[in-house]
């Protein structure tokens, strides 16, 4: 019920703020008997994280996640596994006059309208430094996922401003700083982000996201659809603002006899579903597409309001990411992630046995 | 937490199979006091249902609804109110042939592989059919949204196959059976539609929605944030393929200094955001758009396989919609109600002192 | 969330008002495969019902359940199970002096306050007749416990007013409509009962409950221990105001050496602890205990006020029984019944692979 | 959903293992604006804390509250409070013995045949180390609901062992180690409890909780009663075995025309329902009664198994409590408070305009 919290099951607890003392999260329901390390969480972190390159935030947090419960002797337990990471590149700069001004396109008028108060420290709650821990947490999710049912969550680029890939080798992903799957045109991405931060503006991404393995049988339906809780955990990213299964917005103007995926004996022959269908896993695989808009964090000047509704003219000279969406890629692994576990949970409960059932009835499924 | 309810307190529990004897459902956490007659689901449930025009399919039900709870000499009570309709068009032709194969592009496959059983009657519980109770508890969301709230929730068709709006004029929409905001194009889609059902093939479609009225606040960051549940609800209905909020995919290759809507004295002076920022209402309008597939249902023959494994050729020839995406409108407007009153209620719960507490601190919302 | 739903993955969510035309429930989350008809309602409907001796209520009901979704061919499908019941014995007299009344002890006052409205057409929602669903949604639990877990849950009169059972003959229980373990004492009962009928007044009962056949390892901590749920549950019920987990209140008295139960190579020697250690089942018998207040519809006058705030004296003259614990053996039956279930559900879903787990690591769980 | 969340929407996830580095708690949905300080805590920690007096286990924690998130300038956000309090008393010795042998009347051998691996030390997550973190969320809770509604919540010692207590002062309660309400009984019972820690042995204990200044109309039939609500809270204490509620067990012997509370016109007259009538509160005291079982671990021997299932005599050399129910009041009064504070958003977000709605219907609540 809680709003933090994202997963029935496999439950994601995050809390923190982008400049309070410290971000963290508690994962209840695990399972028991799966391996955790806190030198497991680096690689995807690192990921994620800021002033890496010259293409992200100047902001450098050390990101050491320290484990705190639910882990003994190496392996989980059960009980709740939590975990905190100190912040310690948090500014104490003044926060004064930001702490008064709302900035266009951020969280700053909501926050302000809903709670009649807001942290104004570099967005405080609303900060995408609340996804370090989505990421955590996603770790152990894809570990579990990986161990247990061989399933495999990758994403990747596919879309940066107006340029699209030339290619889809999902090896090269991991081989530069943009997650980019075509490895020639990676100088033309470094001079396209380089132009664009001397303009001091931002641009849109395009992620997409595929999980390989899947059994079928995974999503509940009606309202816990397994594209449906997809939507929600993508669209709840900061910036994200359409998600995709499958063709997509594509099916629009397709054709059912086009985008129905015929079953030959060896399997679907097509997947324009993206490996849903009725809301429960196909068994292919699993597609999505995240659209990101442009950050809204800019040197360049822009009007608005401040709490008093008089008028401001905004200009943001902290760090910031010209593209929010290529740091994403990560954070959209693990609210993948942590979506599949959820419901392969979910499905062990109800149906762990349908094997067992199955022959009760004469030709249904052996 | 269980899978056939939507929302947290304005609760939505549905049942009923496509071909079984009744569907219903059952409200849970209405506020108490509100008007209710059989009578208010009658415009809402017509515009939904097939059987209305040669557009769409032939299948005719009554949709009476009997109100079997939670209305006490018209008033809502507090206590749960169950709708009932029963299915009176449901065939009692032989599904012997259906009940052994997998119809692709439907949740045959999947249902089988996940319960071990399914109801093949109409497609059973993966029917459309079911959303006739979201439009039906829609009309109880829509109605206190806009007595209470002054909060009004429209749809549209924004896209038919490759067909866009000539033009956007929202009062329109209700004149023609195509939901369509551009009245001189309604002949012309009138044959489109015509020759597409003579191919007998189907296409895709794009839904546009619109709630006006919302105060800024509602919302809950982080994972009950409004445009994540949005997202979800917008998804669960059948052949949904994308969600966008706001400009949603258009916002990849916009501009930071595009994208951001700048706030002058008078408000917002755009809307690209689509009136959630951090997941919180803002007060602009919420804008959404969203993605049907082309139904799967075709006289066209397709391969397939049946539940012994052997190769089959499936054909239709059942009633079916050559666009389910014409009758999704109140579907589409029903979730987005759904969404808003659930979350206006949790706001409530939270932040319903906000006024009071505000003057605590020199400086926060007056 | 919803509060007229109970239980996490075997979710029940009643609906229905005394005397409105129906009442009834959706049970979400079933596993499917369960072999279902509407003839396994009745004996345990006839259990709870009223007017089938002189010392309940003369209300007779059919208790005639529909199935109207969820079962195909016989079968549980793993979607939604509805079950409708029509009330047939609501008597159509003159509710508008009840209606402005509030008769002590009952939830008239409470209700009005809460929802600003109330349906007092015999209590309403607050009506005892809502646990007929419970009693439904049990049977139900208690076929999928007794099938696929070989656990049994049985109930028992163990306090009538002052008269303690003489003995503890489980088997006797069936026998007499007292459900009491001691036969000898059944003329002793009638004669009881007939003269506090005879006095126009009730009196309270206590109802043991056991569960044989629980594996260990049920129960969730912290806030969803198995007795933790068996409390919120029993307390539920209508007139209920105390719960007993093992040796309850006796407890305060003994002593650390008398109450902690010894485990031998054969097992644990005793049970106090009533089959629950920590949250989580021991495998022993599951003992619970619950106390059942005198019910306040009364033929004796009593003081009270009416809703304009004038004194008045209320006589309750419709059907009523002279001790409600009797009849809520089923209902307590069918309460922990459905906290088992979702308990068992809830562990296959994190533990379902403990045993495989369980080698890793030396000296673990064999 | 998740287990070791408490409360739908002032949820309290808490986390941490006895011997661990840290305990916590995460407060989800809390409402904005309200004062919170790390000196808050201090005084309630305190009354639970352990080494005060010779009469609970000599294990010295500091109990120092860090607030990691959610409050800004002192006042809360609206965003997810963090707490947290490491552990500093854990004592570093081999657990070696411990962990391979089943306590009687401890959670070692249901977590271990739940989970299949279990953290020994000290009990781990079974350990009543975790209710620290109950209190503290208590201490929002119980700050919100006196500050916002006037309510009060405050527990006392009602029987040790054998002794009652001979007056009723509820002023009393916080002069004394044992809050107890009878001062000149206080010599009594440290003789009483000097016997028993001499003997090695252990005692049960009761706890009364009133909480005064209630409205009318918190609590939502029918699954979340106010009553049942109470009765889990409770109930999932460690070494409670038993919730009463007004008279609690004592109704199973009572006449319904001496249970039911006449209402005069300056009010109830009395308070058998302790209450709650319906599961709503009715105005009066909320009433409950709780007992708890002699703590198992004791210097004197006790026969059980090893996890190879040999047969051992375990002795508790450890800190213990002799009377675990002394040290428990101020967890009863926060499992209270968390209750009311929960129950009290959901009233506001279903009810909080009844008075609006109310003068649309001649005779209703004006």
């Amino acid at each position: 019920m809680a709003s933090n919290t994202f997963g029935k099951l496999f439950a994601v607890t995050t809390f923190g703020e982008s400049h309070g003392p410290a971000i963290g999260c508690v994962i209840d329901g695990c399972p028991p008997g799966l391996a955790i390390a806190a030198e497991d969480f680096a690689h995807d972190l690192a990921r994620r994280a800021t002033g890496k390159t010259r293409h992200t935030s100047a902001r450098h947090e050390a990101d050491e996640v320290e484990i705190l419960s639910g882990v003994y002797e190496g392996l989980t337990t059960g009980t709740p596994i939590a975990l905190l990471i100190r912040n310690t590149d948090a500014r104490s700069k003044d926060y004064a006059k930001i702490a008064e001004q709302f900035r266009p396109g951020h969280a700053d008028y909501t926050y302000w309208h809903k709670y009649g108060i807001r942290d104004p420290r570099g967005g405080g709650r609303s900060s995408a430094r609340e996804t370090t821990m989505r990421v955590a947490a996603g770790v152990i999710a894809k570990k579990w996922l990986a161990e247990k049912c061989d399933v495999r969550v990758q994403g990747w680029l596919s879309q940066l401003g107006e340029i699209t890939p030339g290619g889809h080798d999902l090896t090269a992903v991991e081989d530069n700083p943009f997650f980019w799957p075509h490895a020639a045109q990676v100088p033309e991405l470094e001079a396209y982000m380089d132009a664009l931060r001397k303009s001091g503006d931002s641009v849109g991404a395009r992620v997409g996201v595929v999980a390989d393995g899947l059994p079928p049988g995974w999503g509940e339906p009606i309202y816990g659809k397994l594209d449906g809780e997809l939507a929600s955990a993508l669209m709840s990213i900061n910036a994200v603002k359409g998600v995709e299964i499958g063709d997509g917005f594509a099916s629009v103007a397709q054709k059912g006899s086009e985008h129905r995926d015929h079953i030959a004996a060896r399997g679907f022959e097509s997947n324009h579903a993206g490996g849903v269908l009725g809301g429960i896993s196909s068994g292919q695989p699993l597609r999505c597409s995240v659209a990101f808009k442009p950050t809204s964090s800019l040197r360049l000047p822009v009007d608005s309001l401040d709490i008093h509704g008089d008028p401001v003219e905004v200009v943001t000279t902290g760090r910031h990411d010209p593209c929010v969406g290529i740091r994403a890629i990560p954070i959209c692994e693990a609210m993948v992630a942590l979506v599949l576990i959820d419901q392969a949970l979910r499905h062990r409960a109800q149906c762990g046995d349908v094997g067992d059932v199955a022959p009760r009835v004469p030709g249904r499924k052996p």
